[in-house]
């Protein structure tokens, strides 16, 4: 941690912060410039920035070290490779999922499934537990649904990823799920994902609608530190004053993570934007920039779809946009799944 | 749902429109203007309004009627008011809670409480489960804070409040505390909300860091539908881009929030800044805005204590602001407990 | 504009809106549902909604009317192309502007424009009069700055653009430049932008740092309705809560825009990271959602740069990127000038 | 500046950070870490933080100094005290301002500042010239609105404040204008606020809607690098993701710019909550807080303003209100003026 005295700060006041530091386990080492002097502490565990900041005399106070290890790239230099099913996702791998926002009933699965099977979809996407806002709203077929999306990607031998929402669904997912999905209203459950750090299968984390780049990073450390290493990061568009997109889909994530962290990193564009005539600019854009996975919805039926059809493309859109995958990837270095 | 077609939408259009609405089990009322044709969707139970809003010539699609009904002021007038240990939240009275950001040993609690008692404090708040951003900082004592924020508040005739972070802690939470409270990372964990729906103690949530008012109401509601009638909000700071304060407190919510709901609302200053040499004018602020109840971070010896000491008032500050907030109280209308 | 009346309102109630809203030179339509009665107020000029928001039994007021006309779709089905030296933006067509943040002297122009022309480049970039934060900062070298960039201009058979920050410029501008640029900052002076109407020269008008869509576009109607048809949206990221980036560059603008307007979209990658290796796979990203064009920071050193250094990319790194983007375009149906 | 270096940084880094900074005319201080190199640069004059980001083996790199000075409380430790027409702003005291938000007619400001006058008002407001979104929308008397303003104000013996929004109307406004105000949209129109400098009147400057604390002060700077010294700070809402208030008003600007700055800071509840009944309750919060100053719409005839009547107080209420303030004020040690 470095202090950095007001100009004018005087012996004193300089004094009574080295004393502070000091008293909670650090060493200060203290050096006057011509303007301000500057403390550093060092060797201490714990300080609060802010403990500091009040003190007399003091202008400012910056933690410089980063508070995630495991998800760093300095931990870990080569990029993690998660694979579930064939499909890799990170390093010059992009993956990809489809599927729709919901688990309605096997049929409306099984023409899903069947439709994405022919444009090479091998992981299928479903909510079983769906979080919604209103108390009121279809909150999804529960461990039913879980059993229809086993079974229709069984049968079109496919991997499912579905959110779970609460430690006690975990045992659920062990048995029907290959990839763990958490929500962005999730990401700071830290309970949940304490819990996630002991399953063995991967996990998805979504970005929450304010979170930082470094708070989710701290999210997924939570995973991690529980000894689970396949993480992967999901951005999902924030929040912002815009009102015409129902997210602000922040495609810088995909250089920001990569820099930071060795975690593959998807994009999710269809709750990103949340209309389908921006889903498929924005995937495009998406796999353009760089990214190691999309997760995207498709529905047979947007029109009857019971949640988010709006949001949802037709099979042969998702079609289209997947030869427009294949020819983009290339030419950023990427091989897609 | 109304529907504003777009100038110039044909009749076409329009029809289909009608046709997509009634196939969803509404009725069309269709009001054809000099620019614009308005048709209002009535009588059917769901329907995404992005759906229609894909159509074609459909420019903008509203929902007329708000998602909560249970904690809205039309549902009931009168101003709801959570009593606890003879102390009154809402309406004419204005409830004061105070204590130390987390339960650090009975000696701390002690010595806090004892200080607080002088400046009539009757409920005393204190961490015990608690949400942290790293895996690896300090996460509360557990069922054993729990136990000595008990007994401290039993010694000296407190209530308690302190935060319930996941489903299993209730059942403990009930046995130890008075005001089971939700964290802002919690606002939208649905289970969590529905589960605390089932209990019969005042639950307090707080507005999560990016929650709509309207999306607050709605978390609110789901405890409310569960039958638990003593819901509490707490506004806490929102995010925004400003780096200088931790959070930016929306003290707007005040009088936002008591023209839309019948609910007590209260403020939690020191959260909602993050610095000590802040709290004090915002919660001066608060109570002339028309707050309900606030709820102070308060140590007996703030630089000493184990998470936020920075914003922490010393019990000094706190007994000053508190004389201070007896007199600004009557002028606004309100008791001060 | 249609008022929303809440569930329960009175005849009294709704008499008193339809008076007022006469009284206002509108009509009014009732329209009385099973829940709650809606008016449709036609006809009149002006109407500020929150005053029928601020009478007894209002729910809502919704506008349904956008306040836009001659830079929307409606007004123009068919795209605006603005022709700069060959360079075509809108339509199918790609165009390309780069060059250094800041004029700094002949040679630094000079060498910049010898690169950049080996990588096709017909228009370049360069700030004459800079919008500084602080006012010791280097403002800029000003008509000094326009003469230079001209004169390279000239010898390497370039057009040129150029900040504009203030009305008694723009004489100036009409003498040295090709396209006259509006910043961020000006995005709302719109005694600035009503006197660019007047000019006949292509304007760019980039995105404030907080507008939303429709405000932007609402500028953009500013210079459109003194007469001057020829002007260019360009995002260049917006003001969130993140702190890593220097902005969040918003690619959705991409997709939104052109469903909106017929105006073209650009894209300003440098401003919209602040960082030179988020520049090249946000830049892909753009072409790949979809832009019209693209205004890229390149300095032939850019470690010498006055300013904005970090952002630029070097040459060798605009020329490989340019690579790219004649590779992306065409699959998303763009020729690149 | 401080440079952090990544943990594990090599010699050969650390030397080639130590050579740019030298090369760009600083002297290098390097302090050897247990886990981190910090590097102090020191004596010279402009550097980009970003350009040192980009050098292999750098972390972070963090702005030490601050870059307005005049402005800053560590340049004048006393509170500037601005006196217009006897109403004080500043030190411990509080100045009032009122008036409506448009110059309509010589008749309605009449009316207004009579009513106004009764309740102890001595300072007038009114837009001569408006900043609207839209160019259809009415832009304000001009010059008309000034000589009226000034009439009533002269007839009252009140002191007059209005928007100027462009250089070229500077000599107008000192001719008629006794406070000159710069609107939000305007706090970065940097060739205004120099201009701004020159006069010797008083300035106010709102926040704009997206400012930090830091930018604004900057802003602040310009006015008073060209010797004004009478420069007043207005907060008046910041653009948040909340959609039922106008803006998010953010009241901690008072205890922050009173700790960074001597300058006064007034609130605006007008345009920083956009409704009438929020206004009252966040007047007395702001003065709670601590407030220099206020300035609040008042309309003699709200319902019939030309201009933000829904968040125009009526004459009744605007003394209602006076008098709550006048409660207020000396609990937070303040004379109202």
């Amino acid at each position: 941690m470095l202090i950095i005295m007001r100009q004018g700060a005087n012996k004193n006041e300089i004094e009574k912060v080295k004393l502070f530091i000091e008293k909670k386990g650090f060493d200060a080492h203290i050096s006057i410039g011509e303007l301000q002097t500057v403390i550093g502490a060092v060797g201490g565990k714990i300080m609060d920035p802010r403990d500091i900041e009040l003190l007399d005399g003091v202008s400012e106070v910056i933690k410089i070290t980063s508070s995630y290890k495991l998800v760093s790239r300095i931990f870990q230099a080569e990029d993690t490779i998660v694979t579930v099913n064939g499909i890799k996702f990170g390093g010059n791998n992009l993956g990809l999922i489809a599927g729709p926002c919901t688990v309605e009933s096997y049929e409306q699965m099984d023409k899903t499934a069947a439709a994405l099977k022919k444009s090479g979809v091998k992981i299928i996407r479903g909510g079983a537990f769906k979080p919604r806002t209103s108390p009121y709203a279809f909150q999804g077929l529960g461990e039913e649904g879980l059993e229809i999306i086993r079974a229709v990607a069984d049968k079109h031998k496919m991997a499912v990823t579905s959110e779970v929402m609460e430690i006690s669904q975990i045992p659920l997912f062990e048995k029907y799920v290959d990839i763990l999905q958490v929500g962005a209203r999730n990401m700071q459950n830290f309970n949940l994902l304490r819990e996630l750090g002991q399953t063995r299968k991967p996990v998805m984390i979504k970005r929450g609608l304010s979170a930082t780049f470094e708070e989710w990073l701290m999210s997924a450390e939570y995973i991690m530190a529980g000894g689970n290493r396949e993480v992967m990061l999901c951005e999902r568009g924030i929040r912002t004053f815009e009102r015409i997109t129902r997210n602000t889909l922040d495609l810088s994530a995909i250089p920001v993570i990569k820099k930071l962290s060795h975690l593959p990193i998807l994009i999710d564009p269809s709750h990103g934007t949340g209309l389908r005539d921006k889903v498929v600019p924005m995937s495009r854009a998406s796999v353009a920039a760089g990214c190691d996975g999309l997760i995207i919805e498709v529905h047979h039926d947007p029109d009857s779809a019971v949640c988010d059809g709006a949001q949802s493309l037709y099979p042969e859109q998702y079609d289209e946009l997947y030869h427009d995958i294949k020819k983009i990837a290339p030419i950023v270095g990427k091989k897609v799944f």
